[in-house]
């Protein structure tokens, strides 16, 4: 499209319906007003799946229900996140498509029928506290057509929980390790599988947690090779990174 | 192997070589020592192409050496990060096809003809000061297989320069983002390209950098999904991860 | 004023009315009572044109309605900052001119007409969540007689919006960054203009944001030079300073 | 000059030189490449008088020596921060005109007789400790084309040094302010001046100083309005900032 | 009874029942799935008498009903730590054996006659704040079969209460101090006795003491030797180690 | 009367009416149980006119109002701090001559005609949003029988407030500093005065403020000498830290 | 003894050969001084087997010798930690039987035969850089009088080696878990384990590791419970606390 | 002195040798330039017998030696801190009457015969590594012309130590409290004593201390009331403060 204003403008130069120095003018401006990123920022939608995306908390309903409504125009699926279910009663109102997902405390809006997933991406989660993350990572990655497998409740303090599912997490392109108080999680998983793994460390927790703050920690200083962290609480980045790797597909 | 040695183990018990509750002993104890993980460790091994790495920081030369020579015994490849001069030196005396990284402060061992490379993995770093860390992740990619190509010195106080080569950055399979100070260069990079980015923030910087907290703080918050964050200075880690990545091939 | 007290003194002891000890007593103690700073703090009220202000978080409403009055009657503008509707209705009650702005929850009274406003202050803002301390900015810089361009919802996640209005902000005197989350926008907008650059964290985001500080650190250790922070939200403090250097006018 | 480039192009298309599809490829890679960015850089560096610079701490002297001389080729003026004095002897050789501050840690290259030095820049200092970072302050605004003023030992211990000096400073178009330890001079000078002040915590000081944070965390949380900070120990930026705001002029 | 499994296996191997490829592929998944690690988690559960315990905070009302409920059909004991009293109204209701303790916000169920208490357990706190946090500690070790004697209000302000109780902390097998604010009292008390302490710091306090830190770090660095740490308010963990220390009974 | 009971057993021993080994025991427990520390204990309250004191926050009306009640019986004056209106409405009932401080949130209670006050002890705020605490402090020192006079509202963003009270100031055998926000305060008092300085941090302000840290952190670093800081909002501390130096009087 | 010295008072008062008052100035002030403290701390020293310790970090050889010298006249053994070999060569010359542990850095004297050793402490560590810390608690424990088996470079991204451990770690009557990094050995053997375990974090790693912290809120935030912490590289506050709990016995 | 030069100008004025609009300008600029605060300041010199201190850290040695002999020019008495014996011998050559204190790391200059020592000021330290600074106290309390007693080594650990030295400490006007690692001992001395405790933390320890950030929480956070707290190894500060509070004297 973008492509064509550029293709038409020239044309018209050779033409001399528009004149050099007009032309001139028109094109020291163009590429950073409606050409340029525009363009790259299209073919990443298209090519990445990508829905659009409200954060809620903090806003108001009345503004979510605006923004949800304007985005459900222009683009085939809706994400919104951190939505309480009075947000999601108020949204429903006007798009009544719309689906809660209360665990994950998700709003989806998908105009189509789901598309084909592919690969496979695998939550891993500690602690049934920890579930509305790894369920927010899920949602995420379904949403953006990706196959999901959940393993959850399979913390350290019960570590054999973990080991009788191995065989199935090796054969994921990407797990997303969801873990708070000491986040030891990713650093063992890290350690028995060779896929990528992406940590979530939450908020769980109390006292020297330091709102996820420990968990943190432990992640970045993992001795476990090959894990990549995403901030505190924030399932949703760990299932936009993880649907990135998982479409790379796996080609050994 | 390992399962050859169930399989007799199981044979001499049909065969009456063995008593079931002499084999019973066998059975309870043998998994958790020879059997279940080893096997495990070293299918990853061969399937990643990951060597065997000495961290060198803090540990005396002769002890470096002695693990080096070790590990050289058994393993097509090693490295060493975090190496000086002087640990090259005495290790090249022992090893003399060791080759060491300036930059990157590591030595490399690979006994075999260097493999064929695959796949793209884009190393971009903000500044001069930054280039040992991105260099460490580089010599760890190559390593372990992969094409590497590098975009140094392309921070935001010049963002022009990092425009110019968006459209090679997207080509990679994943990319690595190298920055101190503020760490700006991973949001932006994020926010521009598809693919997985790593960051790394690195201690360049002083003052209110608190020895990387900053640029680590700007990486794990930042506004742009799809990246993961790996420990301050640890280039080791983001190539090993996204060596991980890129072995997923690209599909599409 | 003050100057005339001092006068009037010497004329009595030039003319023998007041002797020369009870003149001495008089000079030792007045300049730090009733002359010295209250003379350099009117000077500085009339030349800045800065008005009287009152923050609100934290005081209770009929406290700030008496203030209020009270300003009110002793200057042409006042500024109330962080007030909640019912404080408006509250103060409205008495100060019926006074105008309540809801995204910078701000109580603006002015008793003239609007002078003339000066110069140019841009204020260029990140996420839509930011606004509310921008409008701070905006108000603040508005009542000291600026004149306020917003350049809103401009973050480094979509940076092609910026580019296209670098041409408008590099006419500014001064230029507002307000962003929250990894706060890179400052270190972006800082390394595109010449211009100085006043950066305002905020504490938007979750997690490893802990309330702003990332944002904060990721200011204070831009690699851009030319930049001034400010503390966590401080969208007043913002305005005050660039009011400052934009009243310095343009000269070149 | 880059304006040129499009010109040509365009005369090209116009006259069939140059068919439409080639110029397409063209202008769909150029602007990002050759034009854009760097045309705003060029303007940036000729209108603020911005001399490139080369911040010393941690790189090795031959690679400054070496940066030193190649930007000397291409620049009018070159500053060096933090560098030793055997930095300076190594850089002398070579750039026989260079000039050491030994206070401020600098080298100075001007390849001009020095130029007419604008409006007024005062910086002001707490203690002897904090003069190597006041004089990079110094030393940057000078060679940026500024008349500077130095109050130096003007802390808060000793008050009464501070105001005998107001009048002066109230007269500088920006004042600096370069404390450490509990950093309060900034309040003080921000309480009783009218004019933009841009603080500079410094690491001066022990125990619960914390490297700087004291002296950075009381800045940020001024009472007095109108103060922009800086990192710690960062003279330089601070220099940048003052540049920028005392070639605005003075207006009233 | 995992035993009993692998012998029949064995046997059907021996017998001929089973041939030894099928049971090859029992045996290489088993150990990990259901064998090897419950059996050691049994083991562990019948020797100390641990209970199940239910972390309520955070937790739903109906979730804390349905999970203590489905835990007393298979344990002999349950408890649930910070509860509310509506909490436990709810739990009451289906279990009606369930008791509360309001100090210590504790939920016990025990479908036995409480068993012989053996040991002995010493629980001292500094002020009246502490006592929910020592109340939880004490509901712990007492639920898991110890004798506890507790000693409340003895802090470092009024420290002669402390030395009249001497002779019967020292009598105890491990000593348990819970104190906030500075929490010296674990350095006091672990300077004047011979027998093990466990340390837990509260998040009484304000200030400095940001919500248990001053106490926690306090408590690390205790110059008394013998000090064990676990996390700010966390007196179930502390009454779990004592637990297992006092089991080991006192053999001199 | 603890040397009584001493004296009675001694003559005992002596007349034969007890016995040495009898008399042992109880020497042996006595001091530490009834005597000793009581005893100094008892002195200290005599001769400091220390009251008791209840901190409120975090306790239970009914447990307050108790504890209360208990101390009035035994304590001529009684102290509670950090109270609501409501506990006091509560206390009152029980105790009608308790009297409620609203600004300190105080409730006092002395069942004698208040005692002649001594020496001088100051209190100066910065902001009118550190009153409460600067008004914790006067009660607290009122209480304990010493005059106090208040300069409130002096802080230095209007630093001349100040300098006309410092011929009153310097009168105080003690000043007490209240300042939140930078708490830049505290350093120009104590460099223009020779008595002690106190210095309270107070939790006003927000952002980089962190509670109290930014001030806490300027008083424990201030450049002036002969400030002794304690905690963020402690007023009551200062209170009694400052009734302790005062009570020392002035003999110069 | 000192029950001699108040036995023969009490005598002499019942023989008149003390008056009454006489006795009562001995009585009141002889508990604090000589008698009663150091009563207890004797006997604790005979219990525990506790030895003198010096921690020599810091100290100045000349001083450590000294101290040294002093300490073999009066105790059976002796025990210097942190302490270089160049301090050893020097204790040496003056104490020939003294031993250094190169790799514990301490230096240990014992002037009789080693006594029988009791029980079991087993010392578990995860990475090679670990182990200086784990030897210092391995020899604490030693010369304390304790069995001690240990269990090096078991660390959680190889852990099929620590499981191939727990039978034995089983039989221990504490565990003392040395890790650095991310800390996560001590949650996951905490798990697996039923008897006490210490955790020791260790400054080993680097970046966000910050000197040990991420390690130390790992260990205090592990979801493992009975788990107790010492500070950051207090292998010898390991060793003593592990000594306590050891000396218990194990009566099951 | 000033007084004289403005007695001489209102003589003038009646005179006639000065006109009324000269005196105002002299007037209007002489109070902040050489009067006012200079005049304090003196006043506050010869009350306090406060002498000219010299930081040593930091500064060069040629610097310190010329600051050393200006100040002994002028000044009765001279101290410079965290002085090198290098310095001193550097010192000597130019002062012979200097003196050195190793421990305190202090250089003494006075030219006349120390005056009568005044009051009791008493300087309590922990463990033998904190003497430095409680030694650096002691110096600068007995410069300031104050009776100084020592308790060393009195720590927690060993707190029967301190209980036999409470009679004495009693006595004093004020007590310095010295303490690092946990700091526990100034809420044990404020706990026992009803005089002033001035608490010093130090930067002794190692691990979670933090550099003294857990002796300073600790002490800031003190359960006893009465307790000033100066920066982490400030002996200096907290020895001024203690001067001017021992100067007070004790009227009782």
């Amino acid at each position: 499209m973008e492509l064509d204003i550029l293709k038409e403008l020239l044309l018209n130069v050779k033409n001399g319906n528009v004149d050099v120095e007009s032309a001139l003018v028109s094109l020291k401006n163009l590429p950073y007003e409606e050409l340029g990123f525009a363009k790259i920022d299209n073919h990443r939608a298209l090519r990445t799946g990508y829905p659009e995306v409200i954060y809620c908390e903090g806003k108001k309903t009345d503004h979510i229900v605006e923004i949800f409504m304007r985005l459900t125009q222009t683009n085939k699926s809706v994400l919104a996140t951190r939505a309480t279910y009075e947000v999601f009663e108020a949204v429903k109102k006007i798009i009544p498509q719309a689906k809660y997902n209360q665990e994950a405390r998700t709003i989806v809006y998908e105009n189509d029928l789901p598309k084909q997933k592919i690969g496979k991406i695998s939550v891993v989660s500690a602690g049934t506290a920890d579930i509305p993350i790894a369920e927010e990572a899920c949602v995420t990655a379904d949403i953006m057509g990706n196959n999901v497998s959940k393993f959850y409740d399979v913390g350290v303090a019960g570590i054999h929980r973990l080991f009788s599912k191995l065989g199935e997490l090796e054969k994921s392109n990407v797990i997303i390790v969801v873990a708070g108080m000491e986040g030891a999680l990713a650093s063992v998983v890290g350690g028995l599988v060779s896929v990528p793994v992406i940590a979530v460390p939450t908020s769980v927790g109390y006292g020297a947690n330091f709102g996820g703050l420990s968990a943190l920690l432990t992640m970045l200083n993992s001795c476990a090779s090959g894990i990549g962290v995403v901030n505190i609480d924030n399932g949703f980045g760990a299932g936009c990174l993880a649907s990135k790797i998982n479409k790379l597909g796996r080609c050994d």
